[in-house]
């Protein structure tokens, strides 16, 4: 199937069947799409945190909107960002790219100087808002790929990052949760949103053609 | 191809070829992939600006990163999103959701009050904020789908919003530009990117399992 039938195919699941587990396979493919995401500069600046392990689950729900999809989803992903740029970063990520590219380190430095003139004279605030824009990039295409496999899921925003940031320890890690990704398989019965019509603005609202 | 070997295949092109052209029927499908892209609440808070007017692009380019690259692609699109939350906004959204669905309106009332209660009480950049966020989304699905068809892309951030704002008269539309989008089919010989490996982060670096 296409993207664009995939995207038609998809909703966001409201309800899953906690029998169903998503085999490691298709975990695999469904992060190695938010791993090809492009990110602003290639750098990446983002973690996902996979869990599949209920007691964990059950510590992370308190905040959740939809605390029965937490619970009875077979996997959260978890897009985690960095809390802000630094030189060491940017130059681990720089660094990586030239080695495995057989270029010498460096190659990009003139590049490297002139986005860290502009993100290290930011505040933290800054820049995180930049960086948590990219993992949308990412959590699109992990939604993506799991319709294409016919993997049901959530995007989710309603949580409480200051909680999952808490209890997964991401404060130490350098990283801020952003947004959740709830991996599963739809509870049929239950899931309201499966015979609701998927409604977008017409295309004639939804470009404005300037020429 | 599957979605993972469209991503492995796109790269942000780095020149294009002015003498080639993308078909109306392909910009539409790579719009499409953006309309059906999910947002936040599903209130779709963006449009896209879809621009293949040479004097209109000399017009944009000011502030470009990559000048040749706007004057060269076959269409820019401008990824431009509402300035701010409105009462009115959200209810049109949700008055032709549930019209589209059947449903009487007001039928989701009690979450509209919801989020109506948290958005209307920020300020438009906090609003604006969670909107940019969600264009990024819609951006990823648009690059994956000219990656299935082939057409090259290039996802810009280095621009002057100010300017394409001004110029494209966004302001007096109550939206503000966040991301640009170059289409067309690349100059092979000077897109210094297309013969360089595409690095990213081991797997093992890129995924925290927490279990």
């Amino acid at each position: 199937m296409s993207l664009i039938q995939n995207l038609q195919w998809r909703h966001a699941v409201k309800a899953y069947d906690p029998t169903k587990k998503v085999s490691q396979e298709n975990i695999d493919k469904i992060v190695e799409a938010a791993r090809l995401a492009p990110t602003s500069s290639g750098l990446q600046p983002f973690k996902l945190i996979v869990i599949d392990n209920q007691e964990l689950k059950a510590k992370l729900v308190d905040g959740a909107l939809n605390p029965e999809c937490m619970r009875d989803c077979s996997h959260v992903i978890i897009f985690a960002a960095w809390d802000r740029y630094t030189e060491e970063r940017i130059d681990y990520i720089y660094d990586m790219t030239t080695d495995e590219r057989g270029l010498p380190r460096g190659r990009f430095s003139s590049y490297t100087d002139q986005i860290k003139g502009i993100y290290l004279n930011e505040t933290a605030e800054e820049n995180h808002a930049h960086i948590a824009r990219q993992t949308y990039i990412a959590l699109g295409l992990a939604l993506a790929q799991a319709a294409e496999l016919k993997i049901d899921t959530t995007p989710v925003e309603g949580f409480s990052n200051a909680h999952i940031d808490e209890v997964l320890g991401l404060k130490e890690l350098g990283l801020k949760s952003v947004s959740l990704m709830y991996v599963g398989y739809a509870d049929e019965e239950n899931d309201w949103m499966r015979t609701m019509k998927k409604v977008r603005l017409p295309k004639e609202e939804f470009i404005i053609e300037m020429n």
